[in-house]
């Protein structure tokens, strides 16, 4: 069947959340928003691009950073209400210039950081 | 810094999304919502508990099939708007009695069910 973008069930603000995983590490790097244009960009270009809620503008990953996501693989979920993007990630995925975004563990009960930030 | 459920950032029906992952392949299975009170029934009871959007109640996973998910680790993004529950998942994740969710990958255009549901 052939996919068409507005066919997933974004939320009413016309948005999908998009996982992000690193294709080689299976490691979940971070969690952003999709809108349908951002998706077929996505698949288009091989780069993942997000929809930024804050700017209300595309956001090529990288784009400015230049720690891109080069699109692997893409997968719909059972429901169609979310996306998971595999990637190969340049760089940090997080704006803390962490690896991944999913930094902080909680363990017995206090929160703990477990991973550093990349050297510049 | 002690942990506390309501210090994370919530949508504006008190909900936020929560990754799970197989901690041993590292494999995304699904992705579902929790309330703050589902977050901490999931940390104390030590099985993902999330909110369920379409009973409006608390979905204690794999309470009547039986697919339980042990939490492994517990993470929490940057933004702290999303969590990613780290697990040992008992049989299928997804409803369709697949492993994962994610099992349609987008290929050349087109949907592709790259995942069995796994024998009842």
């Amino acid at each position: 069947m052939e996919f068409d973008p507005a066919t997933l069930r974004y939320n009413d603000q016309g948005l999908i959340p998009a996982i992000a995983q690193d294709a080689e590490t299976g490691d979940v790097l971070m969690m952003a928003w999709m809108n349908a244009e951002a998706v077929a960009k996505t698949l288009a270009t091989g780069r993942v691009t997000y929809w930024s809620r804050s700017r209300q503008a595309f956001w090529i990953k990288g784009e400015t950073s230049g720690h891109v996501q080069e699109l692997v693989e893409f997968r719909v979920d059972c429901d169609r209400d979310c996306v998971l993007v595999r990637i190969n990630q340049t760089g940090a995925a997080c704006h803390t210039y962490r690896r991944s975004c999913f930094y902080t563990s909680v363990q017995d009960g206090e929160e703990v950081e477990i991973m550093a930030p990349l050297n510049a």
